[in-house]
């Protein structure tokens, strides 16, 4: 299928992922994650993430968003996040299902939980009819591509503290997050107060690589019947963990995450120039919510595979992917111009 | 890690698995399954076991079992299985959990299932107090390394129908079966009348690939929510849907299955020579049961990875691989030797 | 404790009620419904709600509710219902830990859905990345003692099986509702298309009588053994179903509704000419939202037991019961007069 | 329905309950447990059990029991238990779905279980692929009217203990436990180490009245929440606090039982005298499973209600209730002897 912007998992593997997995294909292992790929990983994640950090790999966001949950939250607790969080909208109630929690959901201008926005949920606390909140959780960079400044992750870290709950953070794309705000994970998670972080690579350049990721060790408790009884316990587990082991060392997060960031800055600067289309959140990770004529985006549809977002408002998402290139950009813009002129 | 005699997943994967992902790494590709990929290997499995088969792909075999679990049986129904059976003891509770069914166990010689054995469990029903069987699942092969007969599938596929119950099959080992008994997979399943199926290839050479294949189209009603909302969900599946097509088509499954299954007879004809060490089931794919004195078996131990099976009857497992060579199982069989000895 | 205006069920149970039971204690019945009250119970339902009717007693609001959505939704589905919901707000997240589900919120400015803030939620159909609206739920009366219309009824019928999805009523005071629109149960429901309901009688006037009631034959799946595995099964069972009967049968059901909600009249009549009081929404059936300054109700709480609504906006609940008298009313009133001069 | 022999839930209740429900009707009461009646309640369970003793009162045996597991047991733990217990066969898997735990369970000669046997189920602790043994639960008496000593409970106690695991005592009829050890509740539970108990008196003459109660407080955790989301939470609680005060201090709980015990010994001796008819447990409470011709207990069925316990063995059960008489007795046996004649 031609490169589209539909999403960054649209996009196969970086080229030095298939490298890892040759490396890694020797022998014997103990599978399950008692080999030596999987502790060099536990190694790496505590020099990444602060000596405290304890990972746990599970083959998909899904997994690490709910064993993240898991981790936090009992049944009867529940989660606050925005209305547009993934573990709302994306995960088909798998968050209801597994972990049996509600979900305490905020409307958000652009993505983004506040302090105030979330106290709008804090009560009913020791009132058997409500369910408890416990977590709050966050999208690093969100669904619609905005950030949160490091002192907006520590200000939500402390109204949860404040209130004995916990921060989570879903980062299916953090190495986006980390290369535009310029800090490092650990600056942007541990030292911000997070508690359980989900952390990934396959939307970034693996093949597969996921992770759940407790930064509090308090919630470290029977991790690993939890991920297996939630059927995400991986098998050949080296596998997984030399991908990731390669992502973090090889730098190819970074790389990855700046290219696809810069493509969608260079993406940004040509449809700005383009009447007739709106951008409608600050581009400042790898994806661009546009708003545009309905006939011009279902024709610029048949020419490239994208989503729409909300249909009815006729906005679309744009997405860049670590093997954009320059040339994607143009030809999809100069489509563009060609549909609004048809229009 | 040496390579020992601790467990087919131990082993890497294939050579031609990792050509097959480089082959998939091309462009893009639609994600969850929307792919050109997933649409030849659903193609593939309706050629392999009859137009009316549906493959789910999924990460593991828990995932696997669980799926096909969730399509026969709700929570309020049972699932009769060997006490031996993967499901049983090796899941951690996952279709507890996750469908919240139960299972009915029965205690077998073998690890197999008979009609007989089966009806010990088949009452209670129309009986609100008793969770309803639905299910009939066995291992095939079955934990213990031992085979059904296509005769022995029909009739406890016979059994289930007549109760208006289905017949799964949790197939980790399938191509180790089809190899040992020369017949197709067809003939072990869809023709046997056999309704849901786990079909592994992870512990047969693939990095990762297991799946869900529903042979009774009674019970394919909203899968696609089911896997979703479980976890298992794999969003770049063009590359697990690559792995099994190269599976099945370059005839991988049969080489590996083949191959494996001899190491474990050369493996059996030479234990058999060794005063001392009882086999306990037939060897009949690529496993072998031991019986020997409990000083011996942890000195081996000390030598080679293996499990023991039964700590306390001193009955211990050895299992071979794609990759276990024929000096592999020389080797072993000296230390084995040498370990009795020193007795 | 001094009658107050906490809820309706604070109050104790109608007198017809004790002879009810003392009646139906005589010698053995069958336990767990197999008995000729159950049976008794079940032909009135068929008589008060229609042929096609099937009631299934359980012991709480909880449970009919969270029968009824098992009844409608698999875990992948999801039912629409008001922010201000019972089964969103007050049952401690049963539905998700029970049933698995999602629920879709909707802010409302009367508790009220209407079609078309309803179809704001209805999206994502056939997309498995969301959990699929199966039902909408309605509580009639709302929590804010607000009334649907017929009409209003059946326009959320139509909607629901127009998309293929069931209308859900959670009638915990459906007596309440009946009374006020002057129409039987019948008309208010199986009438207007009405799939599942929740049928209470505790909060007017029972000791404990609460039902989960089908009107669409076909969600009437295995619903016995769903109960028995939520824990909702009662063994002395006559006892729940006499109290019921004797509630539909001697006219217990309309007598104590008419009266609860004539004291909320009254209630409201005396408020209206009080200044500095605001009644929050119409007043239909038996309760009245108020809002009042900060001080003076939470003097007044010291002197008569009431539930804040809505803390922050100063909006508190004045319920009344089958027991209310015009005396309670006109001494409540008093209080509250005083207690707004001493601010 | 003609007073039989099929269960003690099939007799109404005694008389002194329904003036302690009238006695308790009296204006108004906080529901949900925050009324005078309950708090009395706690304190007898206090002064009953010893002072740590936290009672949660529920609808039925199923909800006392589940509540029971999950203050123990998180889904990936296990509960070792008879396999003719009432958890296992009579709840239609509510553990599994309410809690996901699995059940590990021992066969029995007498439904009792023994260190030995539960040994037997303690193994894999640390094995993540293994549900995690956390509880061993016994039924005393047991489903088949056996009864544990108390040294044989202390015995189960320290073994649970010893593994960091508890004792929960399924105690649906231990009134008449206790009656026929001739010790109190307290020596037969706190005393020997119990750490939860599930204590009914709905088969012993209440008409309805069951709880969970925890005898060591570091389960005593969120409980009140757990009880609510699994929908055992009552709303005119006092009603239910005062049926079991009733039970508690009008010495009604010892009348009942000695009385059940009695008939029950009464038929055992009546019975043995008939040839034909083999009794095949102890008859230590107030039931008592005897054999006998199939034709016999098909034409006694016709005469008297009881249940066949295990069709293929032609074993059946007769159950005495508080309000048997002799006269019950007497008439029985002769339609028994009847019946065995026209053989």
């Amino acid at each position: 299928m031609k490169r589209g912007f539909g999403s960054d998992n649209h996009s196969g593997f970086s080229p030095e992922v298939l490298q890892a997995l040759a490396d890694a294909n020797t022998d014997h292992a103990l599978a399950y994650g008692d080999d030596e790929y999987t502790a060099r990983l536990e190694e790496l994640f505590r020099e990444t993430f602060g000596q405290q950090a304890r990972v746990y790999l599970v083959f998909n966001g899904t997994g690490a968003n709910v064993l993240g949950i898991d981790a936090m939250c009992r049944s009867h607790e529940a989660v606050v996040c925005a209305e547009t969080a993934h573990i709302n909208v994306d995960e088909c109630g798998a968050p209801q299902r597994v972990v049996g929690c509600r979900l305490l959901t905020v409307d958000t201008p652009d993505g983004k939980l506040t302090p105030e926005l979330v106290k709008t949920r804090l009560h009913g606390f020791g009132f058997e009819h409500h369910s408890q909140p416990k977590a709050i959780s966050i999208s690093q960079p969100t669904e619609l591509g905005t950030l949160y400044t490091l002192d907006e992750i520590r200000a939500l870290a402390n109204l949860a503290h404040s209130h004995n709950m916990y921060l989570h953070v879903d980062g299916a794309r953090l190495a986006n997050a980390a290369v535009a705000l310029g800090c490092s994970f650990k600056q942007m998670t541990t030292d911000c107060g997070v508690d359980a972080l989900s952390f990934g690579g396959t939307k970034n350049g693996l093949l597969m690589g996921e992770s759940c990721v407790l930064l509090n060790t308090v919630l470290d408790i029977d991790m690993k019947y939890r991920r297996k009884q939630m059927t995400q316990l991986a098998s050949k587990m080296r596998f997984m963990a030399a991908q990731m082991i390669c992502y973090l060392e090889s730098g190819m997060w970074r790389r990855n995450a700046e290219h696809s960031n810069r493509m969608a800055q260079l993406l940004r600067s040509e449809v700005e120039r383009v009447d007739g289309v709106k951008i409608m959140y600050p581009v400042q990770v790898n994806s661009l919510f546009a708003q545009l004529p309905t006939d011009v985006w279902h024709r610029l549809q048949e020419r490239y595979f994208f989503y729409d977002w909300d249909e009815a408002a006729d906005v679309v998402r744009w997405m860049c992917s670590f093997d954009t290139t320059e040339d994607n950009i143009h030809s999809f813009v100069q489509a563009l111009k060609e549909e609004l002129c048809r229009k």
